[in-house]
């Protein structure tokens, strides 16, 4: 065993970062043992030096994180901070130092993940991110180690707690969305400005970074396709409830059929009640994947909050501490597949479409010509008519999202359709 | 990339070793991509060298293992022979002529985890065994690496799919034990010889690796407490719907509450239908784990079966490789806290108790008081009686199974009491 210790930068004391300090304080003697080596924490970089951080020596706070990676002493970083800048920077400056990074960064990641890697990789250090993805849930490493020796398929998951709290609430209370968004923010599930989480780019960040790792290619947030999900209505969830469905907010990436190429997606859609996924209630996050020897695994637990988010910070810095001391590092990016990323038009799926039209006779007729024409072919339609108006809600088999788009417009033009009140994908067998 | 290719020694050929082989043939070049070099199948050991073996060259294979391993040129062992003996000594004589190890056999590691791990340790040799608990799922590596900056408090967890089928099909049917044996058999999902399965000692075997990881502790096959599911009937069942559960057999492994020892045991328990659990149905396995900074992660999949288990294997593959060329290793055994494991009388958990007893006045109160006695607090009871005859149903709050066999003890004794007809722990809130 070691007795100098490895020397930590805390980059970020918030929500995680406290959390991280909590933990490597109070359990300072396991991490010892785990690693071989003791490790300190040498610094905490933060924006409001005189704020008060329970647990943590004043003497190590400091605003100037860049002179922190400086000073020549540090062998891992740990970045918490969030966002774009200044944490792109202190991630390349630390490894013009030599520094190891771990990092929670999904936005940052999903933007400039082949820089980063690229310049860990030339300096020979660690880059580690698994809790920028589902918080606690081991699934960066199940998917770049555990199931190396496999073909991943198809990645399927519920990515985002806050919205799931929202649905969740939707579903089981009948709320509208913003009600719903309401006592989010009351519970403090979702933030002052949800936008991030309810419009799915919290979600398209994670699905850009799974993509890339379970395909070994790279993936980039603009290559992901997002829909929010500030549309779903309390109607909705009554269509889906009809159907023996749920709505979740879903990532979803998959290998197109003659393995060319691959999607990724963010997206509201109706899944059954027996699918796993429809039963992951409140925050927690849940993720599917689907493997070619494997089969079908999923994953589960909370996916964010600080101490959950610290518990994968904290597995990523034994692993680095680890690797600094066989003088190794961990896998980094494997995007050798080079697989192009296809556009939404490409994705094959299943669609749930309410129309209001007008109650009189031929109109199903009309409608059902429309979907033919454009080669949707239907599974189920449901006619409910009063008063002289009446909704037609049409499930279709599987088909290209561009020729879904492509019979949507069209039947916008007819004049029996009065409107196209929802369209909604359906996921899952 | 290096172009010499890695050797790799594939012990056994069955159901598993087979798709080892394939999968290492027909996706080679990821392989190649994943870990940075190639990997050769340089021999294949078999007790049977005359079988047709489809896609395997002939050539390859051989009856000798040992002369396999010390032919000088091997780097990596894939252990898939399973039992004690010859695996234990091929695995010994590997590491002699330093090759890594990869192994899916938990009976020996279950029984020579230790052993092994040293004699892995001196040689400065991988031994990774991810195959050898639930099969596909990726669950060692998210313990021992994910997880290694947390405190693990609890491990609950499906393991053994044949009788997880049969419990899901008596719960779903009505089906007696044998009945749903019989078809788990005529649907390949029993072994001719169930024993190792419907008793517990498949499942016990992997109680003990898990433990081990979790709690950083040495866990021996003969530490885990054992109670197999051949007792387990249709009146069971129907108790356990009537308080809203189902009969799971558990593998549970728990931190005492004061930290200072561990429990490790496998037995038949009701778990309420709400619980995740409850819901892993056929031959699919899951487990849980609570962690204290995590929370409650899931991990969810087929727990055996060729090819899943080839996944783990060649994953583990993929990592020892990289670790070679690395020169460097993993993690291996940890097991610094030495955590002693306290005996099943120390358990503390919940009791769902049947008793036969006389259809008279004051028996529940003679029952109620022996259940006093013995510091075993009553939650519920319910009295059914006809014809002179009448059972009592009794289910207790949480008490040390020691107290819990003292009561049972006791209660045999009682004029009033004519049998006790099944007794099963409960578990999960
Ligand atoms: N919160 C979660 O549940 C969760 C889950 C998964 C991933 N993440 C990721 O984890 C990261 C951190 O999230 P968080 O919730 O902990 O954020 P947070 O509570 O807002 O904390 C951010 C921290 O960074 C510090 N900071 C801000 N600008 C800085 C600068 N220029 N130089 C040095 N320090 C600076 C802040 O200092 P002050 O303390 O002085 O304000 C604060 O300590 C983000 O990338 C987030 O996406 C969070
Ligand atoms: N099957 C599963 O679903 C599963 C799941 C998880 C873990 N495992 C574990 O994986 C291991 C292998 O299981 P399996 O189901 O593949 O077993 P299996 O089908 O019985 O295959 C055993 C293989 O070992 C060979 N063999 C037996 N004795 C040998 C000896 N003395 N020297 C050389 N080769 C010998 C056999 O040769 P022949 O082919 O000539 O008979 C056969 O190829 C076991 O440890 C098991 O616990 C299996």
């Amino acid at each position: 065993m070691r007795t100098r210790p490895l020397k930590v930068a805390l980059l970020g004391c918030g929500v995680v970062g406290s959390e991280v300090a909590r933990i490597m304080t109070t359990h300072a003697d396991d991490l010892t043992a785990r690693i071989g080596a003791p490790v300190e924490l040498a610094g905490v970089a933060v924006r409001r030096p005189s704020k008060v951080r329970e647990g943590i020596d004043p003497a190590l706070i400091t605003t100037d994180a860049t002179a922190l990676l400086k000073r020549g002493d540090i062998d891992v970083a740990i970045e918490v901070i969030g966002g774009i800048e200044p944490a792109r920077t202190l991630i390349t400056t630390a490894f013009e130092h030599g520094i190891s990074v771990v990092s929670a960064n999904k936005a940052l990641l999903a933007q400039d993940g082949a820089a980063l890697h690229a310049a860990a990789g030339q300096a020979g250090l660690d880059l580690y991110y698994e809790a920028a993805v589902a918080g606690a849930i081991p699934l960066i490493r199940p998917l770049r180690e555990s199931l190396a020796g496999d073909k991943i398929n198809r990645v399927m998951g519920i990515v985002n707690g806050t919205t799931n709290f929202i649905l969740d609430k939707m579903d089981a209370t009948g709320a509208g969305y913003q009600e719903a968004l309401d006592e989010a923010t009351a519970l403090g599930y979702a933030e002052a400005d949800p936008t991030a989480d309810v419009e799915g780019y919290d979600a398209a960040a994670k699905a850009a970074i799974l993509a890339g790792i379970a395909f070994h290619t790279r993936v980039h947030l603009d290559d992901v396709y997002r829909e929010g999900m500030t549309e779903v209505s309390a109607a909705d969830f009554a269509s889906a409830k009809r159907m023996g469905c749920t709505i979740k907010l879903l990532a979803i990436l998959e290998r197109a059929a003659d393995g060319e190429s691959v999607t990724a997606r963010v997206h509201p859609a109706m899944i059954p009640l027996s699918h796993p996924l429809a039963s992951v209630r409140e925050a927690y996050n849940a993720v599917f994947v689907e493997a070619e020897a494997a089969g079908r695994l999923m994953f589960y637990g909370p996916g964010a909050g600080g101490a959950p988010t610290a518990s994968a910070v904290l597995g990523d810095l034994v692993a680095v501490c680890r690797n600094k001391l066989a003088e190794a590092t961990g896998p980094g990016e494997s995007a050798y597949t080079q697989l192009p990323v296809s556009p939404m038009g490409d994705v094959v799926t299943r669609y749930h479409i309410s129309l209001d039209v007008a109650d009189k006779p031929g109109v199903l007729a009309q409608v059902a010509t429309c979907f033919a024409e454009h080669g949707v072919s239907i599974d189920t339609v449901r006619q409910q008519g009063k008063d002289g108006e009446a909704s037609l809600v049409v499930v279709t088999h599987r088909a290209p999202d561009a020729s879904l788009s492509g019979t949507v417009e069209a039947l916008r033009k007819l004049d029996t359709v009065r409107g196209v009140a929802s369209i909604m994908r359906v996921e899952g067998e």
